[in-house]
C-alpha cells in the first residue's frame, strides 16, 4: 500500500426515492436560487424533470433553467452556464443527467466564482479553483462515475482538445436506478464498459505488486462483467442495473485508486478521438482497449496474466505467462463482441481517415503512471489497428 | 444492491509522515485549545507523543493532557474527559491511540457539548447527539477501524454493559504504519483478527444474494488472511502491516456495509464477555467465532459454503454444500490456531464460570440483520463450547 491522502465528500443516496430523500433533506442548507441543468430533454419525456422540479418547488426554491448540455460538453457551454449563474445570482446548481451534464456543471460551478478563465488557469498557470457554487446531482445515466469526483471531461472546440478539468465535488448525489430505466440499451452497455475501463486503467497503473486496492478492483471488474452480460441479454433486469449503477460510482469514488498511480491511456486516446469525431465515449473505449492492450502487455506480462486468471477465469496451467496474458486480452475482446459493442472505428461510425488518426495520436495527452508510456507513433499504430 | 445512504466525512492521511501532513494542513481550521488524549503511555516511550506535541505547538496550539484511557474504555472515563473539555474550553480533541482511545474521544466530543447524560439520551430517550467538539485521530494501533466511523464501544461499569454508543466522526485520521511498529506481536495479530471479524459479521448479515459489497468484502478478507499469516511469522514485515492498517479502515469505513444489514452477533457476545472479564477484544472474537459459526451455519448453508470456496479456497467438488460450509468454518478455526490466537476461554485468560457465562449470554444485545438470531440459551451453549 503506497502513501495517499483520501476524502470523498459526496453524500450518496442510493435506491428507490433517492432524489426525493436527497432533495428534501439537503436543499434546506442552500439559498433560494437553483440552476436546474440538464441535457437534450429526455428527462422531460420520462417524468424525471417534473419530479425534480416539484421537489425543488416544495423546498421553496426558484428554478432557473439551463438545458441543452450536449454529450461531450463544450467549453463554450461551460461559459454560457457560468454567465447565466452569475447573472441570475445562482445559490445552487442541480445537475440532472449523466456524465456530460454533471461534468459541465462541475466546471460551471468553478467558473461562476472567478473572473479568470478556468482553462487558462488550470492548463497554463497550473492553478486550481478553490471556490465553487455548491452543487448536487441526480444521476440519470451511469458509467462515468462523474457524480463521485471533481474531475470533468470538457471539449475545447477551438483547441480541438477533450480533457480533464478540475471542478467542484457535488455535495450530494441521488442514484435511483428508476431514473435510468428508459435509457436505450446501447447507452446502458456502453456506460457499463466505461466503468470497466475505469477499473482496468486503474489496475494497470503502478504499482502492480499485490495490494488490497487492486484486489477490490478485481472484485468490482468481475461484478461489472457479470452484470453487463445480464443487461446485454435483458436490458430491463433491474438488479443488474442497480449493481452497475453502484459499480460506476465505486470505480470513481477513489477507493480503487488508493496507493496507485493510474494509467488511463485508453481514456486519453479516446478523448482525442472524441474531440475529432464526437463519438460515444464508452463505445470508443471498447474499440481502443484490445489493440491498446495487445501493444501494452509486453511491459507488464505478469500483471496481464494475473488479470486473465483473476478477472476472466483463464486457466494458466500449461501456458506461459505471456500466453496467459494474451488469453486475457482475447477474453476481453470476445466479451466486447458478446455484449454487442463495436470493435472497429467503422462500427463506431467513424471514418478512419489517416490524417485524422495521426492528429488524434499526436494530441493524446499521456499521463504519468502508465503501464508503459506509448509514443505518438505507437498510438497511431493502435488507431490504425482499430480500422 | 439494496437502498442506502452513505457518506464518510473522515479525510485519511495514509503512510509515511501522515501525522505531520495531517496536523500541519488541518489544524489551522480549529481554535487554540487542544485536548491531547491517549492511553497508558506507550506513545511517550516510542516517540509518538513528542512528535505529535511538537506538531501541535508548531501549529500554535495550547495542549491540555488527557492520558490514561484504558482498553475497554469506561463511561466514567468519558465523563471525566467531558468535564475536562468543558472546564478547559477545549476547541479540538486529538485522539492518539487505537480503538479504545478513539472511541472514548468520540463520546467525550458529544458529551462535552450537552448537559444531558449521553447514555440515557441514546439508550432510554433514543435521541442522538448532533453537536460535537471537532476531533482528529492519530492511529497507533489498528484493527478496530474506529478512525473511520462514529460508533464507539464503551463499557458502563455499573450497568455491566459494553456496547456501541454514537459519537463524533473524526475530521481527519492520520494512519502512519511507523506509529504502530512498536506494538507487541499479539496486539498486531488480534487487531487483524478484529478486522476479519468486522468483514465476516458484515458478510453474514442480510441480504446474502450476490452483490458487489460482498464481493469486495471477500477480496478484503482474503487480503487480511494473507497478511495476517505473514505478520504471524514476521511481525516486522512492513508491507503486510501497511496492508492490514488500511484493511482495518476499509472494514469500517462503510463501503463493505452498503446495502447490507450486518450481523455482529460475535461482537455483541464478545462485548459482554469483555464487560465481565476485561478480556482482549480481538482474542475474544477469535475464541467465539468458530463455535458461533458451527451453531449459525444451518441458517445460511449456501452463504457459508460460498465463504468456504471464495475466501478459504475450499474445493466444493464432491462435497455437499453443508460439508463445504463446515470445511470453511474448520479452515477459519485452523487459521486462528496457525496465527497463534487463543481458541478457548482458558487460553483467553478467562475462568469459565458457568454463572458468569450465563450472565454474558443473557445480557448480549443481539441486533436485527442476523444470519439467524440466537437465543440466550444458544449463546450460553456457544460460550460453554468455548471452554
Amino acid at each position: 500500500m503506497n502513501d495517499f491522502v483520501y476524502s470523498c465528500p459526496v453524500k450518496v443516496y442510493f435506491g428507490a426515492g433517492a432524489a426525493q430523500k436527497a432533495l428534501s433533506r439537503e436543499m434546506g442548507r442552500y439559498g433560494k436560487r437553483v440552476m436546474l441543468a440538464y441535457g437534450g430533454g429526455s428527462i422531460r419525456k420520462n417524468g424525471t424533470y417534473d419530479a425534480v422540479a416539484a421537489l425543488l418547488r416544495e423546498a421553496g426554491k426558484d428554478i432557473v433553467e439551463f438545458p441543452g448540455i450536449m454529450p461531450n460538453p463544450t467549453y463554450r457551454k461551460v461559459q454560457e452556464g457560468a454567465a447565466l449563474a452569475r447573472a441570475q445570482k445562482i445559490d445552487f446548481i442541480l445537475a440532472v443527467g449523466g456524465g456530460s451534464v454533471i461534468d459541465c456543471c462541475k466546471v460551471i460551478s468553478a467558473q461562476a466564482k472567478t473572473d479568470r478563465d478556468i482553462w487558462q488557469m488550470e492548463f497554463e498557470d497550473h492553478e486550481y479553483p478553490a471556490e465553487f457554487v455548491p452543487m448536487g446531482v441526480v444521476v440519470t445515466a451511469s458509467g462515468t462515475g462523474a457524480e463521485m469526483n471533481n474531475g470533468a471531461v470538457i471539449t475545447h472546440e477551438e483547441k480541438k482538445v477533450k480533457t480533464g478539468v478540475l471542478g467542484a465535488f457535488a455535495s450530494f448525489a441521488a442514484l435511483d436506478p428508476a431514473h435510468m430505466m428508459s435509457l436505450p440499451a446501447r447507452q446502458v452497455v456502453s456506460g457499463g464498459f466505461d466503468t470497466l475501463s475505469h477499473c482496468m486503467e486503474t489496475y494497470f497503473g503502478s504499482p502492480r505488486t499485490a495490494n488490497v486496492s487492486d484486489e477490490i478492483n478485481e472484485a468490482v471488474m468481475r461484478n461489472v462483467i457479470r452484470n453487463l452480460r445480464i443487461v446485454a441479454e435483458d436490458v430491463h433486469n433491474e438488479e443488474a442495473r442497480r449493481e452497475l449503477m453502484w459499480d460506476s460510482a465505486l470505480a470513481e469514488n477513489g477507493i480503487l485508486k488508493l496507493g496507485k498511480v493510474t494509467d488511463f491511456q485508453a481514456h486519453m486516446i479516446e478523448h482525442q478521438l472524441g474531440a475529432y469525431t464526437d463519438c460515444n465515449h464508452g463505445c470508443g473505449l471498447a474499440v481502443i482497449h484490445p489493440p491498446l492492450y495487445r501493444c501494452l502487455y509486453h511491459g507488464a506480462v505478469e500483471r496481464f496474466a494475473h488479470f486473465a486468471e483473476a478477472v476472466w477465469g483463464v486457466d494458466g496451467d500449461g501456458k506461459t505467462r505471456e500466453e496467459t496474458a494474451l488469453a486475457g486480452i482475447e477474453a476481453l475482446a470476445a466479451f466486447i463482441r458478446d455484449i454487442g459493442l463495436p470493435t472497429t472505428l467503422a462500427g463506431l461510425g467513424v471514418e478512419p481517415k489517416e490524417e485524422m488518426l495521426r492528429a488524434v495520436a499526436d494530441s493524446a495527452r499521456i499521463q504519468p503512471g502508465c503501464c508503459r508510456r506509448l509514443t505518438p507513433d505507437e498510438i497511431y499504430g493502435i488507431l490504425m489497428a482499430c480500422r
